[in-house]
């Protein structure tokens, strides 16, 4: 296969493995801006010539930042669909960016933190992901890349409205800020519809793990603001930081509620899901997903001491289809996918020190 | 709670444990004779001084034999709820001896090879039960008993009917010869229905683990002869011992097709089956047999290989409701038997060499 992903499949992202802030509920905090250049269609309405000269234009303007050109440059024709999916399950382009190739381009930057797209819905979308609870570092990341992008391009702003976006609810900030959150707790307490309608109302949004249009699995939300315009970055880091915290406060009460209220029950389905994933033979990505969850939970509840967060967020991340492929670098059909999941997820749970369980 | 069967739980029972021909399949094989004393109403019309009096001359005949004196004599009245239910699931008396106490006792030969029940349907009922497929051994084993009962006791015997029961379908040689077979193949290759109606139509009658009346569990499943006049005790075992092993060649193959068809989704059971064993911290009786069941499958096969077949039935049987509170000398409710029965489970596969776990 020789994808030019597969070594970076066998580390984990470094916004799941780095030590964070409340990283027993917050798996990470992530920032996007939403950029274009002036003076060009955005690329619902444009041509191939225009997208094409707003993927000449960021590539020079690449050239003379010695920052942007640092990250690693992805035209869309070069990546296979395989490629396109691992960027996806690593959280650092979004599936709609996916759809087609075509005047499309990538820049990562060496640490994984930082992605830009180009030709997504905006001309330039900037993003940064970092580790736990802290949309305001992920901010500070992506607003050095902003800065030179704004340098070394010409970026559409307007003094009244901010900055003008593809979509009118992006215009203003052009930010979202978001985190993705593990709730077990408020999920097997039934809590979690009452906390979802709840934070609607205050105006953010309650995605699935992989964001936009996606379904919930494994407990995983993402949760991110709404509103760009009439609001300043500080307003919005600070709403989103202040509703999550409250978010965790809630799933750590009911998590302790479950362990006094049905302590055995939740144990019990904690170490069948550990049973499973220790040795099944075949598991779906959606097996594989709810189990870890109940790990996860089994992991910050003291109860699975032997198992550290990161080394089940790495499980989550190395368990998808795409990533499972590149690890082995082998193109594989989802039946041989599900055999090859338990391997590694028995693999990787074998290696972590089973004689002191308990 | 200091029952006298406590000591008596922490062993396994022979016929579970001791080698035998055909284990991969045949757990035991058991003959019970029905035999009723002369000139005595039949214990479903006799009165309580008739009963009584059954009992009298029984513990009488015990004394008078030395054979039948080794063997521990209990009364019904003696016996607790507990007491009985563990009896039953060691399957030394029926459920429906342990209907009601009065008028009735129960004697045990030191090996637990032998049990003789006093005013069951019939007066007395001889039941012998040895390991694996060996019909012919625990036929002689408890042709032995009823010589020394026919001894010292006054047994109806026709000559032309044979020996008389209260049932009439018992009439003749008053046995009943029976298999307990493990057939988890021919369950997953949905043949057992077909075989089940052929064993049916050839008068054999297909049973559950605790025989008459009892549902199938842990696809364990009893097969015994219908038939006790006209035909010798010789042609019934022959009889038995032919079909048993006909059913047993046919779950060897099914089990060699499941592995060549569908070997990983087998795999994949067997371990997830194990799994839940040793990390469930909850688990009901039923779904402790079930699970047991896809082990044992996966001992046969050497899938399995740190753990014996023996082992297996070693926890079938302890993981049975009475068993475990005699095992832990403790009355439980349910709820806390399944716990407790998690815990028992786990402890016993984890003394099992984990570290040869492949």
């Amino acid at each position: 296969m020789n994808s030019r992903f597969v070594s970076m499949s066998r580390r984990t992202a470094s916004w799941l493995s780095a030590p964070g802030m409340e990283t027993a509920v917050a798996l990470s905090s992530r920032v996007r801006l939403a950029r274009n250049l002036r003076g060009l269609e955005y690329p619902h309405s444009a041509n191939g010539d225009t997208l094409e000269r707003v993927v000449t234009y960021v590539a020079a303007g690449r050239e003379r930042s010695p920052k942007l050109a640092e990250s690693a440059y992805y035209r869309g024709l070069d990546l296979t669909e395989l490629d396109s999916d691992f960027l996806v399950e690593r959280h650092l382009i979004s599936p709609a960016f996916t759809e087609s190739d075509d005047h499309k381009a990538t820049l990562i930057d060496p640490t994984e933190q930082v992605s830009i797209m180009v030709n997504e819905e905006d001309h330039l979308r900037v993003q940064a992901i970092v580790p736990g609870l802290n949309v305001r570092s992920a901010f500070k990341i992506a607003d050095t890349y902003d800065d030179e992008l704004c340098a070394h391009l010409e970026i559409d702003y307007d003094p009244d409205f901010g900055f003008l976006t593809a979509c009118p609810t992006n215009v203003g900030t052009g930010m979202r800020a978001s985190t993705l959150l593990h709730l077990p707790g408020l999920v097997l307490t039934r809590e979690i519809d009452l906390v979802i309608a709840r934070i609607t109302k205050l105006g953010l949004a309650v995605r699935g793990f992989y964001g936009e249009g996606s379904d919930v699995l494994g407990n995983l939300f993402q949760i991110s603001n709404q509103t760009t315009l009439g609001v300043s970055e500080d307003e919005t880091l600070d709403n989103i930081e202040l509703i999550t915290r409250q978010i965790i406060d809630e799933e750590l009460v009911a998590r302790r509620r479950l362990i006094s209220e049905a302590g055995e029950q939740i144990e019990d389905k904690i170490w069948r899901a550990f049973g499973i994933l220790k040795y099944a033979r075949s598991l779906s990505s959606e097996e594989v997903m709810n189990m870890l969850s109940a790990v996860r939970l089994g992991v910050s509840l003291g109860r699975i001491e032997f198992l550290s967060l990161s080394q089940v967020n790495e499980l989550l991340l190395l368990s998808q289809p795409a990533h499972l492929q590149m690890y082995y670098d082998e193109e594989m059909d989802p039946t041989r996918r599900d055999v090859v999941r338990a391997d590694l997820v028995r693999e990787k749970l074998r290696a972590a020190d089973p004689r002191s369980e308990p």
